[in-house]
């Protein structure tokens, strides 16, 4: 058991900067990595469908045998967690629940900001988590729908991303938050921008580091860190690669090697 | 055969201006309309994906006996409709090339722009459908990824959008056009903002009309112009209702009634 791979999905590239952080954080596995880029994105479908969609994902690379699926995106985590537990009986770990915990360690004034897409934000599962944490925290949500799309068009440090976050983050700063969760995947890549526009008195929260953690802490709890030789990563699309391999460098910051179509619907 | 409804489908609920114009010039028919809202957008996907979905989405409008099916996406139209026309031997009708016989029609200078999804660019459909026509015509093609997300969040008159058309637009106005083929349904919401950029000297061709005109004839030539009473429009959509609603409601300038859940895949 310990030896088989970790899986981890996403709609598309943007859960590879979660894998990115848990690949660093534990080189000896092996990673089985799922994109559904044929349906992409998540953020702006109903919870229904979502469910439906992270199903098909996790049937799939327990079909392939993983120990352990890590959903590496905000909107899949917000609504199909708990049902993939109970439906595969395996290890599941989703963003969200990281993402709080850090955010309610590191807030201050305990006035929190959480920022993702419609579907994230409407499900209202980070402030659940973070209440679940501590009930005293203000949480306040915004939905950031032009988010992705810029970062995906590599306008990540542009003028336009910088007029759009102003829009987007005003009733944020109304209420004097000293934490900022970036509850998406793709928005690590803002971070320039949003610093920019924030300052530096704000700490902005990547789930990613903290799901690698969280990784960490289940495979050595449950007795399923890997002792063979480390595997080479495998990539699963459900489009043509292509744009995943061009998109996906910038998120990886290397190449993508090893990516292959297949079917899950 | 005549009585049939007429069938039309599309990504999402960009089709529905292609729909509003069919169903204004040809009041006394019936329609199906079928929004693939679970799989939107299709213009960032791959060319053998969009073909894949367009099939399915036809497939389904043929079961419910359709007596021709019009192809409302700019997108699917480019990849699929030879396809579409020889699997189903039906009156199939995209919006491409009425809306490449209008620009014909109109350009002075025979200098063209066309601006769309990237995956209407990259198929060059477009510059094709137009060189059949007359060779001679220059065509400048400008994929413009952020204004369907633009267009979806409302914010089709905002200055974003205004700076983000501005710099796509750039490398077409070098070319001197007279004439803007506007290739994709959401785009027809932006031109007032095009409009304010470009002048009123510049002719916007929006494919909507001309293809309404294209199924009349064709429904003429095929004595297919239904006889019977018109009967209520049905909508199809492949995620739950509540966002094509919503958002279709803009693009229709109408409420939208009878929209119901279906599995297409």
């Amino acid at each position: 058991m310990a030896d088989r791979a970790i899986g981890i999905f996403d709609s598309g590239v943007g859960g590879l900067t979660v894998y990115r952080e848990i690949a660093r954080q534990l080189a000896g596995e092996e990673y089985l990595y799922l994109g559904d880029t044929g349906r992409v994105p998540y953020g702006t479908k109903s919870p229904s469908t979502v469910l439906r969609y992270a199903q098909e994902a996790a049937a799939f690379l327990v079909s392939h045998r993983v120990k352990m699926i890590v959903v590496a995106c905000n909107t899949a985590s917000a609504v199909a967690l708990a049902d993939l537990e109970e439906r595969f009986r395996l290890p599941v770990i989703g963003v969200i629940e990281p993402g709080a915990h850090k955010a309610v360690a590191v807030t201050r004034n305990r006035r929190v900001g959480v920022i993702g897409t419609e579907g994230t934000i409407k499900s209202g599962a980070y402030t659940r988590a973070i209440h679940a944490i501590d009930p005293q925290i203000e949480v306040v949500s915004v939905a950031c729908p032009l988010f992705v799309p810029l970062v995906e068009e590599g306008w990540a440090e542009h003028p336009v991303t910088r007029l759009v976050a102003e829009e987007y983050l005003a009733p944020l700063l109304q209420h004097d938050i000293d934490t900022l969760v970036l509850g998406c995947t793709h928005y690590p890549l803002l971070k320039p921008t949003l610093r920019s526009l924030l300052g530096d008195d704000l700490t902005l929260v990547d789930s990613a580091a903290e799901t690698a953690k969280s990784v960490r802490e289940v495979l050595h709890r449950d007795h399923l860190l890997r002792l063979s030789p480390p595997a080479a990563p495998r990539f699963f699309v459900t489009d043509l690669p292509t744009r995943f391999e061009q998109v996906g460098g910038s998120f990886l910051g290397d190449l993508l090697p090893n990516v292959q179509q297949v079917e899950i619907g």
